[in-house]
């Protein structure tokens, strides 16, 4: 889904509600993470470089870098699902592929399959250091749509 | 390596190696995690319920169930290597079996595996509350031994 | 599930049904593997020795590895589900932990967690050769409950 | 890494050296499956379908599709090794995204990250209908650059 969603914007009405969604995730805001794109079937999340974030040896650590990259793969999902619905991680896999060093990170969560009760989405984390982005950790993700959180799965 | 390991107690050299990198981990500290347990090839992390660490519905976050688990079989792996290394996350796969509430979340990493330079080792993570215990996550992870933290994977 | 299911015996409708369906599977047969244990939540999988099941090394293929795990959590998973329904792999992720060599291998699915939709099997695979059995892959796996073959997910 | 490699073909001696190791695995010629392009960074293996790679519903089998997704991710990053090193599959994880049908599935494995010890590969499967190709699996895999086949991981 890559091509057509990069210049895309969602509609207000998923702009709201994924905002407010996020707004509720308490660890988000802890993280110090924000919303910085939504768009249908891609969503962008950024974590700025902080001592609260970091593993031993200083590098963002592999926690808060999947942190990020889950909720921009399940928000990347929410923006296709429709109304009255909810979106919960079935599961996900990550490589850490580099050590996590700049200013920021960036997670990107991305479509690949939409089915009517189970999401796939592509997981990206970038890290960026001035004009210089570096693919630090990749993953695949499954995701599934329900009507009420206390569902069971 | 589960029967040999739980009721062990790592030595107060490995103790000291592993307490000492936990307190390095800005985001451990930052979530309120704490080091419960630390085995040959076994280690406990408990992660108290706070608003701090929630998804959007209150329960926890898979990124904090998450950060907990990586720590935790990062630590598992690094109880059996020798003075001198460090431990990397390579890439794991969790599965999030169930909505995570409680008072807390215990995460257990365990080794499967231990070789020269990858080990490999299981992820659990579940939900407490009074004595109530639940299984919420379940994963698997590859970890590399390096000599020196900056090395190329 | 380990404990209460690794003695018990399927019913013979469950047998039944999981043996019908694995005769069905060309696979299986092309590979020379069958059955040899079926339990509620737990089934496994037997794979003999053969140069057509071999890597450029002669071990074992991955693939053939994988193709008897994925079948042992499959049918594991079918155990538990009501008649007049399908079972179906979302996702498994396994580590090949050392090379398969052996007369046979064995793959052994455990349900971890049993959803209204969703199961979690755990599976491994060990190598056989004589009295030893060695753990040579080990992975978790997602399968979703459907009611006709031809279903979206 | 695939703009630079998908229109390149690899040298003659990695040529060479990749079909010889891709014709002594007993797995792939008892399979039906075939190279169908090697390129660096990039490997296309191709399998027609026959009732013997079929599963219970006479779809290609998780099991083939894995087999043929595993061996393209494993020589599309021999594709970049030194000569006198061998490659070993530590893990990979793949989604099944919809039922494989077709008169072949061809599996794409392309390096996304190729280090000193491990290489990550990106792992695709399509199915193939006359002019209709669609993505049927998705996955990420990782793999060890080793001297000797027998190493220890």
């Amino acid at each position: 889904m890559q091509d057509q969603t990069q210049h895309e914007q969602a509609s207000p009405e998923v702009l709201k509600r994924i905002q407010d969604s996020f707004d509720r995730q308490g660890l988000m805001s802890h993280l110090g993470a924000r919303m910085a794109h939504i768009a249908p079937g891609r969503v962008h999340i950024l974590l700025p470089s902080r001592p609260e974030v970091t593993q031993q040896h200083g590098y963002f650590h592999a926690g808060a870098t999947s942190a990020i990259a889950d909720s921009a793969g399940g928000y990347a999902a929410f923006t296709l699902f429709p109304e009255n619905t909810e979106v919960l991680t079935v599961e996900y896999k990550i490589n850490l592929l580099a050590p996590a060093v700049g200013d920021h990170i960036e997670a990107v969560g991305t479509v690949l399959k939409s089915g009517r009760t189970l999401t796939v989405c592509q997981l990206e984390v970038f890290a960026v250091q001035d004009d210089r982005r570096k693919l630090v950790a990749n993953g695949q993700q499954t995701l599934i749509r329900i009507d009420r959180p206390q569902s069971d799965q």
